[in-house]
């Protein structure tokens, strides 16, 4: 990874690009790449679709090593969702494969001029930028059988759908998976509308004649890597619950607390849970011919994907996971698997954010449009979304702006974005999460369900105030320096519980980089990056009033446990005073 | 005007009302009433349509008084378009009618539970609030014929339109003119959205048996109004630009100027421009047996209204203003008069505003669903605005929302709101303006026009930097005091040129409450209703990153003059620097 590849789409007689020496941007990877250079390069002012924004994508520290689970791709730029810096990462083929041809980011900027779709092949000999218009409108599924064609089946690729091309807010950026089928994305925050203002549809990554990446001392990094994945094995999550039912083992779990939003958030007990919780979408799965265990990226022994096959048992989508059983499920009252699949198929397909989707809908539902538990309503509303009708354009543009058009109060947003599949009144530290992440409301920036529910790093009651602030900072600031090594997030599991797994990490990127980082290293880059991030939303306009939930999760009471999100303002300011 | 009429919708078993002393909140009218109840009333982080946002309806200081011009009504919330705090006044007969029946402001408040509508009566004798589902989705001209049946037509009503019912964003509020038809509308910030949320359809106001207010000084007061009507009539604007041609004298003028926005804000000059002006709509008018000169409310001597027969020369619309002729002609590439005639009919109907929805328009017509000019486009799309198709709730909503919709980068707006009909980069004064005023972008808050164009009260070059944020920032102060007199905001031309025409504005007010006030006293009041509505605004997140111009009006160059905004950002935080 000694190169930047930068490329103007803005140019003038077409598209241009050049490999840069890394300079001041050497040393980091991930979510600190791409949020260092989102700092440095974007004005935090500009139009998220404009020329001034830039879409930064980033492969980890560590991708592209022989380490596990190391196949995180991270994606920045300022977010049409929430206005303010976004880190969306992805799992896939294409952190490995970019980082293995030596890329350390892509950096799309300008803005072209007409209508033309470029289409971005990157080999160990060239990037090619050529118009291929052929591809407009293409789902992503088609996009990457064209790319298949054209380029053979060695390739990974990042692409967007027609949701991208019409710049929605909801819009993802897919990366292929082991078999080549665009099923994981950087779903949050519109990076794909992002792309789509790039006028860019695909790139193409082929790093045949690559190899991995060499640590600069072997032993030691294959030692720390051996440790390292003996303590995922046997934590009881990354060894045992995640492998065996995928994410999707939350369903039962999150119902069980009381803090499974259901119906647009109106209770935390979706009576349905059963019927589409992790225990039986692995049995359908497993009747179905389909697998209930399987990586997303070579090297990863979690495996907490799948293959959801439809009821002739041909595949249908991926193992659709938690958040979007619950977005697509509970929150739309829906207690279908064969439903949620197609819609997590339809949504990998236009290039949607299952969040955000299941949010919309929702709140459509709660307007009116169709009764909550309404499947072929929600099918057909996605369908709307691929086809860019004005209801598609509303709901593809999230659940704030569905809100808003149709008068209805209910949006649980913050910062612009859904909430995600867990009721921050009956589990506050993620309240705190949604509350004061730089990213909007976001499980994933500080995932206090570990401690709150699972118990893991720790135990802090999810209906009490007490401990919430520090339990949310303290996650925040390691989900930062996690997202920058190119690892999956749900190794924390382990690292939160085992010290030996937490040293083996460091002494991964030790032995790799030659470094000799501590503990105390991980957390004050941690620390940076959301210093970084928390001034580019100050310089777009945020303040402490931002940090805050929507009013009626103040003063509407939650059932069962019938509560209301009580963290103080004052408490959640204190969020970044370390 | 001894009382507040305080109004539950919220209360249990149906609204309740009660008439309160006006406490702290005596000395107060208009602007000033409405800003200082919302700060103190309105929590500035709630939901603008939800249960503790309160509309407030306040006459002026002088409303219901015999003093000419005092027509105007003041309308505040929290603004569902901008977030922030509004005021949006209003013409017609409501104004007068509300002061003589003594109430100072009306005061909305709480959420109804089911989707009854709500028709509030208000006589000398009686406040009485009862259902009306019989009114659902009407429009404005069929709802004050309802209440004409009812109540007789000696009274004036405020009423919503669908806009207002479906809480659209850019829905207005309808008063009756002279004619007790609703064609005068408390237009920008969506205040029909928050009374829509709140249940009422229309407030019927019947001041029969009630008289004149009285000053403290008759004599005094009916002297100083006669300087005053002097003033007004022998200055060019008032005494005759206005009366001449009304508001849309300014098509020609500011098209002259190079600063008249066109398709969407991409040029200065519109080539339909005299097809559109001010001349040719009197022509017209008078042709077809309407009137070319007339008021909106009784005691009017400006008479800058008229009113506009279709070509069998029946009641179409009152005379569009210049506002509606420019963003539904120019601003949308139209130069028919009777495709903006209609336009402003199906507005007035449907409880629109016509600057946000010509700016909405427009940005469709920019996004492809519609060719520039397309008078037939317009008209279906307001109608679908109308019924609340997908189509018609993005439109609804504003151009920001239709924008967002489309991935459109050119959305003319600040802190939500559309801006009206001058280009801030050939215009620089007004541009001040919009950056900064409490109330997003909007030209009655501080109309530099006046200055840099019409050169009234100076002469400040619109093309330059200097002396913009200085004229912006008197002009603001300016106001704020006379949007508290109920005065109509064109008495300004003759107050700023004339020392004492001003003087007899504040006779007026010291002769009518036996105060002592001077020129200081009005400049102080303004400062501190605007201090007011910032801090509201600052406490609902706002920061001085919002007092900013969209990104493109800095880099894209504006025809005729090819300028951009060269304000200096640090120039614009001097605003409020007094």
């Amino acid at each position: 990874m000694e190169f930047i590849l930068r490329i103007d789409v803005g140019a003038k007689g077409g598209p241009t690009w050049r490999k840069e020496p890394l300079g001041g941007y050497a040393g980091n990877g991930g979510r600190g790449m791409t949020s260092l250079i989102v700092s440095k390069e974007v004005p935090p002012l500009c139009h998220p679709l404009g020329a001034r924004n830039k879409l930064v994508i980033a492969p980890g520290l560590l991708s592209g090593t022989s380490a596990s689970m190391s196949g995180r791709i991270s994606i920045g730029c300022k977010s049409p969702l929430t206005n303010g810096i976004k880190e969306s990462n992805s799992g896939g083929q294409p952190g490995q494969m970019l980082a293995r041809l030596g890329y350390a980011a892509i950096i799309i900027e300008g803005k072209p001029e007409g209508h033309d779709l470029y289409k971005i092949v990157i080999n160990k000999d060239e990037v090619k930028i050529d118009i291929d218009n052929s591809l407009k409108m293409l789902g992503n599924y088609d996009v990457v059988d064209k790319m298949k064609n054209e380029y053979g089946d060695k390739i990974s690729t990042i692409s967007i759908g027609p949701a991208g091309e019409m710049k929605m807010s909801a819009a993802s950026i897919a990366c292929t998976d082991m078999e080549l089928r665009p099923t994981r994305h950087a779903g949050r925050g519109g990076t794909g509308a992002v792309m789509g203002s790039k006028g860019v549809k695909v790139i193409v990554l082929d790093d045949t004649g690559k190899s991995m990446r060499t640590p600069k001392d072997p032993e030691k990094f294959k030692e720390a890597n051996k440790i390292f994945v003996k303590g995922l094995k046997k934590h009881p999550v990354t060894g045992e619950a995640l492998p065996t039912y995928g994410t999707n083992v939350l369903t039962n779990i999150i119902n069980e607390s009381g803090g499974f939003p259901t119906n647009n958030f109106k209770s935390g007990k979706f009576s349905g849970a059963s019927k589409i919780s992790g225990e039986s979408e692995v049995e359908l799965q497993t009747k179905r011919g389909g697998l209930a265990t399987h990586g997303c990226h070579r090297g990863c022994v979690i495996q907490c994907s799948g293959i959801y096959n439809d009821k002739q048992g041909n595949f249908l989508t991926k193992q659709p996971e938690y958040e979007t059983v619950w977005a697509h499920g509970a929150n739309c009252g829906i207690d279908d698997l064969d439903t949620i699949a197609m819609l997590d198929r339809l949504d990998d397909d236009f290039g949607l954010d299952t969040i955000e989707m299941g949010a919309a809908i929702a709140v459509a539902m709660e307007a009116g449009l169709a009764k909550f538990g309404d499947g072929e309503a929600a099918i057909n509303f996605i369908k709307e979304v691929g086809k860019g009708t004005p209801l598609g354009r509303i709901l593809g543009n999230g659940a704030a702006i569905t809100a808003k058009a149709y008068g209805v109060e209910r949006a649980p947003v913050v910062k612009g974005q859904a909430m995600p599949a867990y009721d921050p009144r009956a589990i506050k530290g993620i309240g705190v999460t949604y509350a004061t992440s730089t990213m909007g409301a976001d499980h994933t920036s500080g995932y206090a369900i570990a401690t709150n529910i699972l118990k893991v790093g720790g135990d802090v009651d999810p209906l009490k105030t007490e401990g919430q602030v520090d339990l949310s900072r303290n996650l925040q600031i390691a989900t930062a320096a996690i997202d920058s090594t190119g690892m999956c997030l749900f190794i924390a599991f382990a690292v939160l519980d085992q010290p030996e797994t937490f040293q083996a990490l460091i002494d991964l990127l030790n032995a790799f980089y030659g470094l000799t980082l501590t503990a105390d290293d991980v957390t004050a880059l941690g620390k940076s990056i959301l210093k970084m991030e928390r001034k580019f939303n100050t310089d777009a306009g945020f303040t402490a009033k931002h940090d805050r939930l929507p009013e009626y999760f103040y003063t509407e009471a939650f059932p069962p446990h019938n509560v209301t999100f009580d963290i103080k303002d004052e408490d959640l300011d204190q969020l970044y005073n370390w």
